[in-house]
């Protein structure tokens, strides 16, 4: 089975540069991620941008939504900032045709996965399960758990993704 | 949704012990790891045994297919070593009918979680997340792929679990 | 031999903050590097300040003197940010005079201890036996390498320390 | 100031075998140490062997004081597995005319570098210190401390090298 994983950037990816003190994005680490989980899915991997989720802009959720139409992979997964995590997940429901038949998982991280004791693996692995095994639709991957699009908030206080 | 994990060892919980320079059981680690992965899937936990899975015997099979079948939940993850992953996933497929509406998912990790670069949070990930979806029957779940019990082995060489 | 650790903050105990995606300083991880690194040393730690040296003030560094002065140990080991590491060597070498007999290293990282790939562990392991066997003076360990105050500076490009 | 490092093993550099199960010798992890710790001491590294101490023989000890006879530096560390490194030490103190003027600094780990949670960064930086610093003999860096090799012992109960 195909999957084809976009990466956008969000806290996933965020590194320390240690030069300035500041968090920075460099290259994705899903590569790497998927060589720790010895992963075996048949993925096709490519980084459309590397933001924090808070500066996406509607132009980069228009070219997300584009890019998930023209990939010929019915199974897409992305990561993403968790604080509109949300918003992309309900742009790519307005735009895509249920009749389109793909299955679209986002996931994120709550600390970059270069500070060790990140959420991230985790995640993964559980966007890149959910992803292969629903129906089509879009869907948030976060805590383990799997929540459609419409059906989910990101708790600011706690940083939990919660029914609603 | 309720989900009961049972631990029984494997690779997952070893540790190495530095007075004597060998690797050994203490305590299962999977209470840190749900905690690493912000889990918030309802999960009840219990330790059935801390072994290395080859060397379970099948009084220990008896006793994993027995809790299995006695406790109310029909989501179950057990933890196993890798190496007889397979043997208690065909002891658990031939002891509980299909109509037991059971479904379990069994997984592992190459690597201790204790030693840093493991692979076990991306599997933990993972398995957690079959269980949700899948129907009744019993998986493995491993390399971020599941298989039906009776459609995998293990390759020794490789270490990688592929369908058969 | 007796020695006191001041804590001031510093990169070394810089936290990511998981809600506001910031970097923040709670508690001080030295306790838990010299658990790590099993160490033996009879020493006493004390938190002065938690705080980036780029924002350490005159106040605070006349704290830091006077606290260096006070305390009856003659060995001093002080965990500080690295890019005011410098002028805090400085300020210590013209308060003290050389008969106070007080060896005193100051010492830092690039790498927050969390993220797991610090050169923290690294330094505190250096800091603390150059401050065992040097002479009465002001130094800063670094790199591996160790520095009188007036013979070294950060080369902010490379973020290394360099004799000059 | 050159330094020279000479690799023989040890807990150090033992790795986990994801396809055995055990514990084994690949490369050593001194120059990825380094690099972690940004060292910029001038240091030659060479690896003499890869052992677990226990098994050290006679004539590797003889290798190894030879080693340490021909090398041009003055000053020079030795990376050993703790069980037998005080014998290691008194061979060398035997073999080099204190008029050799060499300072020669044992060291190693309770826990592999590449389990994450290791003592051997902290234990590196150290010996890499003391090893600048201390005048010709020969010596044990472990926990935080320097001690004369006729004047130390690993206690075997606890893991810990004590004075006696």
């Amino acid at each position: 089975m195909a999957i084809r994983i976009f990466v956008t950037g969000g806290t996933f990816d965020k590194e320390y540069n240690e030069l300035t003190g500041a968090l920075a994005f460099k290259d994705t680490h899903l590569p790497e991620m998927l060589r720790l989980g010895r992963c075996r899915v048949d993925v096709s991997l490519r980084t459309l941008m590397m933001i924090d989720s808070l500066e996406m802009t509607e132009a980069d959720r228009a070219l997300i939504v584009e890019q998930c139409r023209q990939v010929p992979e019915s199974r897409l997964l992305i990561t993403h900032g968790t604080d509109t995590m949300v918003e992309t997940a309900a742009a790519l429901a307005a735009a895509l045709h249920p009749e389109s038949g793909k299955t679209i998982v986002l996931t994120g991280a709550m600390i970059p996965y270069a500070f060790g004791s990140s959420d991230g693996l985790f995640n993964l692995g559980s966007a890149l399960s959910f992803v292969q095994v629903l129906p089509p639709g879009v869907y948030l991957a976060m805590n383990g758990r799997c929540f459609e699009w419409n059906r989910v908030r990101k708790n600011r206080e706690t940083g939990v993704f919660e029914s609603q």
